[in-house]
């Protein structure tokens, strides 16, 4: 291992890099050094590489754990500015390492990173070595809350996990750390130790003592001036609040001042840092940012039709990012050639993680000539009497550059104005592209964008070429620093990973012959039938429908995909199959394999990138999986060790949201609202003490290890553990059911309690949050809140006893309840979130295809969405029905007539026209069968059908505006209760004429 | 500079070094990593080198000082057990440094180190490289309190001053770190911003809360088992120790409280790590001892006189080592060579810094034969009245192997017994001196001796070697692992560095054609022959007899000296010459060269060993003092810019002894002192107010920077700095002069208020250390008590005007003084000092020539040595003197006859005899002018000397023991009376008969 840190230390020295040496206070990461987290502020230019013991007492294990290390080596590099060529000078470091690239699957997956408590975050991957993660690569946006100019590269390998790859041993204690001596041999007494230190033995009112002293230290030494010093104290602070996490004596509230007053310090350090840098004069001088790339004087031209070819390189996006930006860029690049003359053939965009590739068929060589015609004032004002040009037609001779005897006439509206006609000469097919595409790429934004290099140029990823060819010409594109060329790149392991493109026509398989399919759809298609064909080879297959998100996300993590069987042992079987399969498609993007019956077979399918040595992949397939299946292994047992009672109490380590208390508050809130909801239904005697006792136990899971690492398992777990820990069949379903649906689509709670559970857990998060300010706003939803409210409203549409619960009532009811709790909550909260989940309702039921008139009658039904389902359903159901057409009509003339704010009711006595009697006789009628019940539709309109002939009638035979004023208010008194008679059951207006 | 430690991070893994981290919390070496400090306990093999940074609050200088930083970088290199040539693989190290052995002048200087705090001490050299000190190397000998087993080798670099000199820049800052980036750009700030925390900011209310918390979770930590996160809370206080001494925050009683923390937890976590490393079974195994030497089955024989060749081959001892054991080794081969019969001509022996050569002419090739003679019971027991042998006859022939008729006669003492007489057949020389000079070597001790490798060998430093030749013959000898051969080590660096020795003879000469003069007489000569010289050559001399201790020392730091004149600016004489040659000498072992007026010259005289590049090791040299210089100039500065006061304050920091307070109180003490002794003498009014002033100053220096550096230089800077800073030239001079006698030999205070200072100094150090029992024991005599003693009896003897003054009432004083101030002192103190003091006077006496009864006489006079100086010089004057000589034999007729307790007076109407009539009368007169004073000798005599007539008058007329008892008691108080009538004058007893 000694020689993997030398190899790297050789490797960035000989790139410029210094090299320092490890913090000497105990830090968590690289990043926390000085030689990082202050060096990335400012302008100065830094290059550096070190070792960083990094210490995580949370991931103390007493050295038992074979992945998982109180301290664990980082090595850490910090490139500023950016060299243009980060993933190739890594790639190159690998191979210092003796990691044969051109073997392995090395792939740069999506993952941003953040610390909040140094106020820093970054854009960048994991880097995964044959499926396991050895590097974290972040292009460093931010830190110490100041945005960072220039950005920086930071490269954190994890050295442990790169040497056990390269040693092919499973436990970090037999990682041969030097010649002779292991690494449990070199450090395991120590592991063992500060493990006990950290969870067991560590003093905990001396720790939160030394907490305040280093606070306090640093915040004098900011006050002082004194940056470095100051840092140093807000290190120490933070690893004494990681000892007091670790020791489970972190209270909600300490956790959230902690935080706050180390975020204050760091802020402070960074600027104190950043002022002393300047007042010194940057001592290191100031980067300069690379001379914006300029277009040639003159641009060629193009004398037939061509293709043209358009392909931004990127470094590799993420997998949603690729399918985002093909449709933003065949948007942009359809509508900007909209905007010309240019004429052209079909316009066709790929993505890949590395390309975005326009191709456009029969691009014309040139723009037609275009006449275009200035309007001047009106004939009539632009020459007087005797027929001189007025100061208005000089003034517009003038503007126009021209004589005002060279003006004409123009017409418009039948009116003639002085004009100007002139010819506007077409462009030429290059100068329009060159202008065109260079805006599509200076308009290309994600859904997080790095600054880059300049403010004209802010995407997902870097971008490090362009292509761009019109036939076989370049056609030159000018952004930032970057120009255009006539070259592309292919994977970088390849023997020349630079090509020259000969041309645009055929450039998909030109890329194919160079190992990348650029059409996606292509990709999914190699992916899906690979992997069906391997999973046939062991007698399985791959479900790929159930897994069609999984292989849209690998398809976009490749540019060639190399399906790759491979399998594990049978034992990790007895572990339950969720975990299993949660482990392969998050942390892994393997497909699971199973049999006929649906059970998992030990098998799974992986998916390469281009060409790798398969049986050298798939061992290191099968190794990470291991790994980590032994690691979930390791937290079942421990977990099954552990009395539900302690897990439970786990959650008070665990911030639910800042103004509302740990996840044990929120456990504790959604137990006492289910009882609460519950109080507004029947239920059996047994559903009562299930949900009592599922309530004391609710989200226990989250306190497990293994819901600690695989948060989705949250609720899976809770059933298996309750199960096993004896727990009646029935608390352990409830406690499953609680986290239903999941997503959209997922399964819905089938029991009373489960239902109960899982509607208070929503409510509770919806008011919760709502009514602290934390809506979702655009496309944010960090909390999930959509996906909560169509979670309750599923809900409640599915369960027909708890028809007792409406969104009101159930809102309400999470409201008093965070309220007697003591929690303050925004006024109107309760409304905005019923709002908001109606129109999350209203959407479910247009996504499902009913028509919207439909829809939004029956939405004022929606507080109870079963009865609104129900409203639909029989809708639906009359649209055909023409009694109901003529009711429906009837209704529609009476809403029409009477005027708004009309009250119902009206003095009978007044009425005088005999079908005024009869529609008066017919409404008694009705309304004592409708009996002042509210009832479904069906029963509505049996009762009310009775009323249309007597309306038709009504409007036939009498002038409801007579001029006899009693009489006029009558009469629409009685429209006024026939309106309203069928006022709760439908919005009749929604409806529209949609039956009529 | 990262290439340096890359350079060494390679050259240790290859040589089977594990690379570890620095500690991840502040330390002051990396000594203090576990993975030093607990890996070298135990029986465990380790080899380990690291970085580490070290964090030195104390050394803070705000990035000012060229030479001094508060963090500088250490490479630690750990190696256990001993390699057996770690010096060897040392050099190997500069080589891969790029430093070029063979030019340069590379020496291992003893440096024995100690850390109390951590209980750990080892011996070793510092490592000199042209002069500049550039590394620590040390045989560990215990650590924790714990005695090491096997002993490990510790190597630590210091990296800063390697690569200054590598580089030749003359600053820290300077250094290139890494191309293109200087030390000072990417740490200055650091050590700015540091240096201001350390010295200024650090909140000293924090730091002890903070040495509080970490000591007591040290404690816990102990408590609970776990020595590594003890181990890291006993750094972490052992740097809030520093932090807080740095601030000057540091009193007396909390530095002795603190020390005794840490040491007892540094002992604990020691221990505990030991029992877990056995709990654990070793986890890295055991060190197995190197196989025993042993000797051939047989010897070879010589069969002619030869020439005996020994050497002993070591690395570097000490200088004084190796006088010492050139001397102990020539008298430990006579003394065994005297208990064989081998028959041999002259030993003689010499020494360098690597070998002890013993050179034995004429050895017989054997020893020759010899006639023993047991002998038996006598003959008459030995046969019974038959003339058979009796039991015991069987017995005595049984038991020497023969049959009882084999038996002769042997007579003794005039009686027959049966004996039994056999040749001892003379052993070869080779067996002889085989065993002989193993057990020479096995028997070799030096004052602090390295354990090593097992019992039987245990020396200063380790021997390498044994080359033993008889003629060309070699001489087996084992001792240890050793086994001698017939070959020696030259100079290291030499092409061939281990020769074959041809024969004994003439191996001085053959040493010296490889550059070794063996004979310390021909170096020393070479030294003062080549010094002289070149100082010559630059108009100037080296006193050499002034320089005799450091000539003698350099005699024995190299094996060829080569002496090499350098020189520096001009500039620097500006500092007092004592800072210059002060920094020559000590720091350096440079030769002042001064004018002939004895001003100093911008030149020195260095002397390298064997040969070098004298060119770029004098540019070595004279860089070394530069920096040496440059420090002395900026402390001198530094200090002139300090008010008095303000040094003053800085002896509060400084502990004397653990009972005594701080050297602050002890200055208090002396000025009181003085006050309180001035009191028992006549003073001038002026001289009392010098004495007033300079009481309140005193040892302010000691505060002074350059006195921390340089304590050699303590009064010298006293005088400096008071004279600058405008004090009276006589409070400046009183402040040098209590400092006289510095070592034997040295100039007295002239001024009465020096000496009076001076005294109170030495009294109080004598009383306070007596009197918490640090009285010198054996060779040991760590406070230089004996030199004290001395001191105050010197000043005593030629202060005239300081008559007042004894021991006893000095002594007293001193005692009274340190009462008053509450400090506890031992029973019986003051008479313990005062012997002490009177013994050392003695020796004085007598080294200097003094008969030894004539000194012994007069001792009783001691306690004012002024005195007994006075009395001596009369006792010597009146030596030939008949009257005196009459006198002496008259008193002591007297002293023989009297029985002690004989108590004086008599009644002088029971004598009766004229002879004693004429006594009585004699000895009334002379008591009458005696007159009851004390008197000096010489009065004495001159009245007593009547009594010398009658006395011997007395003897021949009386007879003394007269049969009447009233009568014999009239005698025997007559003669009393004389004896008591000078009784305190002399001893005249210890007189006996010098002069009778």
């Amino acid at each position: 291992m000694q020689d993997a840190l030398l190899a790297l230390t050789n490797y960035w020295t000989d790139r410029g890099c210094l090299i320092v040496q490890p913090v000497n206070t105990e830090v968590g990461a690289g990043t926390y050094n000085p030689a990082t987290v202050l060096r990335v502020l400012g302008p100065e230019p830094w290059r550096v590489a070190y070792v960083e013991p990094s210490v995580r007492p949370d991931d103390s294990r007493y050295g038992e754990n074979p992945n998982r290390l109180q301290t664990h080596t980082q090595f850490q590099v910090i490139l500023k500015p950016d060299p243009g060529n980060p993933q190739e000078l890594y790639l190159g470091s690998l191979e210092a390492l003796g990691i044969d690239v051109r073997a392995h699957d090395i792939r740069f997956v999506e993952d941003n990173w953040a610390s909040p408590a140094l106020g820093a975050w970054g854009l960048g991957w994991e880097v995964w070595l044959d499926g396991l993660e050895i590097t974290q690569f972040t292009y460093f946006q931010q830190a110490g809350g100041q945005s960072l100019d220039p950005v920086s590269v930071e490269i954190t390998y994890g050295i442990e996990r790169i040497v056990m790859a390269l040693q092919g041993v499973d436990h970090f204690k037999e990682i041969a750390y030097a010649p002779g001596i292991s690494y449990g041999e070199a450090f395991g007494q120590a592991e063992y130790e500060m493990s006990r230190y950290y969870l067991d033995d560590a003093d905990v009112a001396t720790n939160q003592r030394l907490f305040e002293e280093y606070a306090t230290e640093a915040r004098r030494m900011v006050d002082a001036g004194l940056p470095v010093p100051a840092h140093s104290y807000v290190l120490k602070c933070s690893h004494a609040f990681n000892v007091l996490d670790s020791r489970g004596a972190i209270s909600t509230t300490e956790r959230a001042r902690a935080f706050g007053r180390m975020r204050a310090l760091a802020r402070d350090v960074a600027k104190l840092w950043t002022q002393r840098r300047e007042e010194l004069g940057h001592p290191l001088g100031v980067v300069t940012p690379p001379p914006a790339a300029t277009l040639p004087a003159t641009l060629p031209e193009v004398t037939a039709p061509a293709t043209l070819l358009f392909e931004i390189g990127t470094e590799e996006l993420p997998a949603a990012e690729v399918t985002r930006t093909v449709e933003a860029v065949r948007a942009a690049v359809a509508d900007k050639l909209a905007g010309t003359r240019l004429g052209h053939g079909e316009v066709s965009v790929h993505g890949t993680p590395r390309r975005i590739v326009v191709l456009v068929d029969q691009v014309q060589p040139r723009e037609p000539d275009a006449e275009r015609t200035a309007r001047g004032p009106r004939v009539s004002a632009a020459f007087d009497a005797d027929g001189q040009p007025t100061r208005a037609a000089l003034g517009f001779a003038r503007g126009q550059g021209v004589d005002v005897a060279e003006l004409g006439r123009v017409e418009a509206d039948g009116v003639e104005y002085v004009g100007l006609a002139r010819t506007e000469a077409g462009r030429g097919a290059v100068e329009v592209l060159s202008g065109l595409l260079a805006q599509v790429v200076g308009e290309l934004r994600a859904e997080r964008n790095i600054r880059w290099k300049d403010a004209g140029l802010s995407f997902s990823r870097p971008i490090r070429w362009l292509l761009a060819l019109l036939g076989d010409t370049v056609v030159p594109v000018a952004v930032s620093s970057l120009n255009s060329g006539g070259t592309t790149r292919v994977h970088r392991t390849d023997a020349t990973p630079v090509v020259d493109v000969p041309g645009a026509d055929g450039y998909v398989e030109f890329l194919a012959r160079h190992g990348i399919d650029v059409d996606g759809t292509v990709r999914r298609e190699r992916i899906v039938a690979g992997a069906t064909g391997l999973a046939a080879s062991v007698g399985g297959s791959v479900d790929a429908l159930a897994e069609a998100a999984l292989v849209d996300e690998v398809t976009n993590l490749v540019e060639r995909p190399t399906p790759i069987l491979g399998g594990f042992a049978q034992r990790y079987l007895d572990l339950p199959a969720e975990i299993l399969t949660t482990v392969m498609r998050k942390h892994q993007r393997y497909l699971p394999v199973r049999d006929d019956s649906g059970a998992l077979l030990p098998h799974f399918v992986a998916v390469a990138n281009g060409s790798c040595d398969p049986d050298l992949v798939r061992a290191g397939y099968e190794a990470v999986l291991r790994a980590r299946y032994e690691d979930a292994a390791f937290f079942w047992r421990a977990d099954l060790e552990t009395p539900l009672a302690q897990l439970k109490t786990g959650l008070e380590k665990l911030t639910f949201a800042d103004k509302l208390g740990s996840m044990a508050d929120r456990a504790d809130r959604i137990a006492g609202l289910a009882g609460r909801l519950a109080d507004q239904v029947e239920l059996a005697d047994t559903d009562r003490a299930t949900l009592a006792r599922a309530g004391e136990l609710a989200k226990f899971d989250l306190g497990s290890q293994m819901v600690i690492e695989l948060s989705s398992l949250a609720g899976v777990m809770a059933r298996e553990y309750a199960a096993r820990a004896g727990e009646p069949q029935a608390v352990a379903d409830a406690l499953f059911e609680m986290e239903l649906p999941r997503q959209a689509g997922d399964a819905l709670p089938k029991s009373a309690p489960g239902a109960l559970l899982a509607l208070a857990d929503r409510f509770d998060l919806l008011v919760g949050l709502f009514g602290i300010g934390a809506n979702p706003t655009g496309s944010s939803d960090p909390f999930g809140l959509r996906r909560a409210a169509l979670g309750a409203v599923s809900i409640l549409r599915s369960a027909a006893d708890l028809r007792g619960i409406t969104l009101a009532s159930g809102l309400t009811a999470a409201a008093n309840l965070l309220a007697d709790k003591g929690f303050e909550l925004a006024d109107g909260t309760v409304e905005a979130v019923r709002e908001f989940a109606v129109r999350r309702y209203e959407q479910q039921l247009l996504d499902a295809g009913h028509d919207h008139r439909f829809v939004n009658a029956v939405l004022p039904l929606a507080d109870a969405p079963a009865e609104a389902d129900a409203a639909l359903a029989q809708l639906t159901g009359l649209a055909g029905d023409a009694g109901f057409g003529a009711l429906v009509a009837a209704l529609q003339r009476v809403r029409r007539i009477v005027p708004a704010g009309t009250l119902p009711g009206y003095d009978p006595a007044a009425l005088v026209e005999p079908a005024e009697l009869a529609l008066h006789e017919a409404v008694r009628s009705v309304r004592d069968g409708l009996g002042g019940r509210r009832l479904g539709l069906a029963e509505f309109v049996a009762q009310a059908s009775a009323l249309t002939g007597p309306v038709n009638a009504f409007f036939d035979g009498v002038l409801v505006m007579a001029e006899d004023e009693k009489l006029r208010r009558a009469r629409l008194g009685l429209l006024a209760t026939v309106r309203d008679l069928a006022a709760d059951v439908l919005d009749w207006q929604a409806l529209g004429t949609a039956l009529a």
